[in-house]
């Protein structure tokens, strides 16, 4: 299992990880409808920012994306995102992936890493972050509508650097 | 003293006051060195969001924008943003211009607002806020860099409508 930098011949990959978890819209606030095209705009950061994927040999399990959370004078705190392919999940490869996350931010000197909308609902995630240091700083009451659970909130986590 | 939408005959009045209010770097995580275009992209919401303006005759007060704060399943939750001429504050622009938002908001049928990154140190806006329902969900510690303050935390804030 490597963590290298995304390259455009990963995409035909990255989406339909992407586009399931989207659709599925139980982790993520993302538009379950969104084309190709935006999901690519979406997912892919460009400079400073960057995207990475997890993979075993030709197969990417699982992709990253990091950078600065806010401009001006919030630009001290980077943030993150993780994807997981659906029959990789539970293997660690989200772990590894917050943890070169993690890495990638201290190197570049930010002070903190936060998340914004953390699915309260989605424990796998929520617990990994908070094994590597992460803590919910506020949890916004009912703001995801879990397809099953019905409105669940979104917690804001963070971890200084 | 009128809140109307936003034409662009506004851009003008109102590019300076986001202008100035970007360059202070005490109240927004804004880039400081934002172009004209950049700021306009920023503020004037396209539909279905909204930006408006606070008017005395010809001259523009205040300006707010408004919108949907996340997709899919967060698209429930809206949020604004409010920013206030220097030489116009303390007059009740800020607070006329989040009642609007949050009449504009419950019209739609959005289930609340969220701010997602009030300078703590600004409590000018975070009492404006609390008067009018909005609770502080959380804070993420030091992440504004305030000019002569040093770190303080963001807010977020809520209000269930």
């Amino acid at each position: 299992m490597t963590i290298r930098e995304f390259r455009e011949a990963d995409w035909p990959q990255v989406w339909p990880i992407l586009r399931e978890i989207a659709r599925a819209q139980d982790t993520f606030a993302y538009d379950p409808d969104m084309s190709a095209d935006e999901a690519h705009e979406l997912w892919v950061e460009p400079p400073p920012g960057l995207t990475v994927v997890t993979v075993v040999g030709d197969r990417v399990l699982g992709s990253a994306k990091m950078g600065t959370n806010r401009e001006g004078p919030g630009s001290h705190v980077s943030t993150a995102s993780f994807i997981v392919a659906a029959d990789a999940r539970g293997q660690g490869v989200g772990t590894a992936l917050c943890r070169f996350a993690i890495d990638w931010a201290r190197q570049r000197g930010y002070a903190g890493m936060q998340f914004n909308a953390v699915v309260e609902s989605n424990r796998a995630a929520v617990s990994v972050y908070e094994r590597l240091g992460f803590r919910i700083v506020g949890t916004v009451p009912g703001a995801f509508a879990h397809p099953t659970l019905g409105r669940v909130g979104l917690n804001i986590m963070y971890k200084e650097l």
